[in-house]
């Protein structure tokens, strides 16, 4: 049998894992500093905590846990019989009644939910952890990836929301990556449909809107003609998406537009509370990466207040980070009245930035420090009773397995990118001594067992 | 709707998120310090991976994935007819074709596998991930949990089968948890299979062996005698079950009774190579944990060589680590002749045992540093604005997000166990200044807003 691994998963080997571990640890310390704690809930949930949570499109691409025992005979016609209902699109819970978990965020509310009367609000957690999506895979587009998540839940100050776009800018400086962060309020949007009389039909609005950057203004105006608008109508959406200029010149003209509306009144007022805490806090050069964009609308319709995407700059890749703020978190749960707003990070697309535009750390990985060689039966024993005693002192070290030629040995060490070697024959075993040899520089010298840990230590401070 | 976690699952929170991370970080840590590179397989693994490798109860507890998009009308007969199939207990890949990973060891033999050609060998990885399995739930029994597994693939060397035992000995040491660390060699079992003209039957010896622990000899002898033993074979087994005195006195006994076989010599002569490194390399305290104990089997048919069990002392629980030696790694998988050596940490019970013996250290949590009172809505801006700045300076902080009653903000800091507070009322503002308040002792002081951050650093190094 040839094995092979399920399309669109991937392993992830040594050199990848550190890379991958050096951007989630950047997160996450972040995370820390801003007073978030971590949470890790399941990877199976109950079917019913995910069905229709993610709309018709959404729970199709959500895998389900076949139930065990099926294969009892005496159930086996009725199996057959509960199979045609699954067949027929139904859930049933004699087939399956576990899900992988598919989001971050459906997860968190459960957990809020379930956990009500126990936990301190607001209370702020991040998560970091693999979900699992039966989307076609295709270059960037896996079926099990990473998402990195925080959220507050149990507060409308928009500090909260202002922290968030903190937490961005922090990880990216720290990530020395530059980019472009937009934000938006899900309320002027509203206003605009409600200016061009059409909330009934914001859905199309925001959809036909978030596409702009895509298909350009004369295909999103072909999609709101047919969607029902008036040309009138249509103007002041061209309008509304065209406005330029400065953060503080788009609000100002957004003003004009839809200002006399209260949800456009209130997301402009909320925008100007975040920029105003921003102003105070941010250095110039990350002022200058907030962008305050109308057109910004993200798919997912429970957002009601401000709304983030993060979009990596110098690279062709979509957008990095995304969140908003949502009034009812926890509603679909039983616990009703419980506002949050989060944000996350799409870890696979930052990897794939880094990348490509060579940001990532030479240092990340810490190899073996030193390779002890294998002389033989007797003189490997004294080799690896001294380097236990090196390990014990924090040095990284392997002796080789088999007493095999030098050159195999070395080539060992050049492969792992080990920067000593200590080799022990006989002599050396009888002298109590070593020779120890830096492979970087091809230098050697030989010096006494004892004095092995306090060399290697004066040696790598050097470095 | 109320919601609820699958059954055998549970959420983690950040206090025992802490003390795991404490746990798997200690292992980690030292599986680094002896070479080893981390590797994470996919979740998903292909079924025809999985099926087959743990036996016929094993199989019974793999998680299947069903298959998406089934409930394509035109496919619906054919897929009932499908489903019938796997009523049968036999795969099909239209109906499920993927499933959940059941330990590490396959999935890591599939990897060796697939990357042969490429892996510099011998190839020592560690994998800390999580498993599923649809076992009964019950008290530390879970149905998703974390293994922390390290093998070493690609030699036949003994000094492998060493440097496991001590990480075993130096994970529990930095744990603090005095443990014995069972170690035997299955090829001296399979000698006394020989000696009792009982080679066909070894399984049933090991497992009958296995037990002794739990049901005593008598019914030991039980097992045997309706597995066909004679009298007079139940008599060695009986000598050999009970052999005691040093680890020395019992491998010159074991010598008596199997040392004749070519099987036995070769055990013992193996179990010899790494007492004597052993010997060579630990404390007096450290040699003492190591119990050669010739009962110890360990279930799995694949181990050939070397097998360890640690338990914790002190405490009542099951084996908290184990491991072993198997000739026959990548063979399932097209790969054959490679050795490998693996050790396994049972994370949940590791848990358990800290807790019940209160090992963990008390300052594991570090929680937020300092907490900014929010006193309205211009002394907050002036909060956040000096916040940021100790954020920025990696001081761990939060502000207060609404401007409530400062009883209510107390409570908070409280509950959240924060150090101290900041205050900032009007007066404050304008004399660019700041209370600052240690929680624990009651004290404050008033001091330049400026100040602040030297103030803290000095607080903090004072602790």
């Amino acid at each position: 049998m040839k094995p092979s691994l399920p399309q669109g998963t991937r392993d992830f080997g040594a050199d990848t894992l550190r890379r991958r571990k050096y951007i989630t640890d950047t997160i996450k310390n972040i995370f820390e500093l801003y007073g978030f704690d971590p949470l890790e809930t399941p990877s199976l949930e109950n079917l019913e905590t995910l069905m229709g949570k993610y709309g018709e499109e959404g729970d199709k691409l959500i895998f389900k846990i076949l139930n065990n025992g099926l294969d009892n005979p005496s159930k086996r016609a009725q199996a057959v019989l509960n199979f045609e209902h699954v067949l027929a699109g139904k859930n049933n819970k004699q087939i399956t009644e576990r899900a992988l978990r598919y989001d971050l965020t459906i997860p968190f509310a459960r957990y809020v939910a379930m956990n009500f009367g126990k936990l301190t609000l607001p209370f702020k957690r991040y998560q970091i952890q693999p979900v699992w999506r039966a989307d076609r895979p295709q270059k960037g587009r896996y079926r099990e990836f990473l998402q990195c998540d925080a959220d507050i839940a149990g507060t409308h100050s928009l500090i909260s929301d202002t922290e968030l776009t903190e937490i961005y800018i922090d990880v990216f400086k720290k990530l020395k990556l530059p980019v472009d962060l937009k934000i938006n309020n899900r309320k002027i949007l509203a206003a605009l449909a409600e200016v061009t009389q059409s909330t009934d039909k914001l859905n199309e609005l925001t959809i036909a809107i978030d596409k702009l950057e895509k298909i350009g203004i004369s295909k999103v105006k072909e999609e709101l003609s047919a969607a029902g608008f008036s040309e009138k109508n249509m103007s002041v959406i061209e309008n509304y998406v065209s406005l330029n200029g400065t953060n503080h010149e788009k609000l100002d003209r957004v003003k004009e537009i839809v200002g006399a509306t209260d949800s456009g009144k209130k997301g402009i007022e909320e925008l100007e509370f975040i920029l105003s805490y921003l102003n105070s806090s941010l250095s110039e050069d990350s002022k200058a990466t907030i962008k305050v964009d109308f057109t910004l609308a993200r798919g997912l319709n429970y957002y009601t207040g401000t709304i983030y995407e993060v979009k990596a700059k110098n690279v062709q890749m979509g957008s990095i980070g995304g969140g908003g703020r949502y009034d009812n978190l926890t509603g679909l749960f039983g616990v009703p009245g419980v506002p949050g707003v989060g944000i996350s990070f799409g870890l696979d697309r930052i990897y794939d930035v880094l990348e490509e535009l060579n940001l990532f750390p030479e240092n990340i990985y810490e190899p073996t420090q030193v390779l002890f060689f294998n002389l033989g039966k007797e003189e490997s024993k004294n080799a690896y009773q001294l380097m236990q005693q090196l390990r014990r002192n924090d040095i990284k070290c392997e002796l080789f397995y088999e007493d095999s030629k030098m050159e195999k040995q070395f080539k060992y060490a050049t492969r792992k990118n080990i920067g000593y070697a200590v080799i022990i024959g006989s002599k050396e075993m009888q002298d109590k001594s070593c020779v120890i040899k830096n492979l970087e520089k091809g230098t050697q010298e030989t010096i006494a067992q004892n004095d092995l840990f306090k060399y290697l230590t004066a040696a790598f401070l050097r470095f």
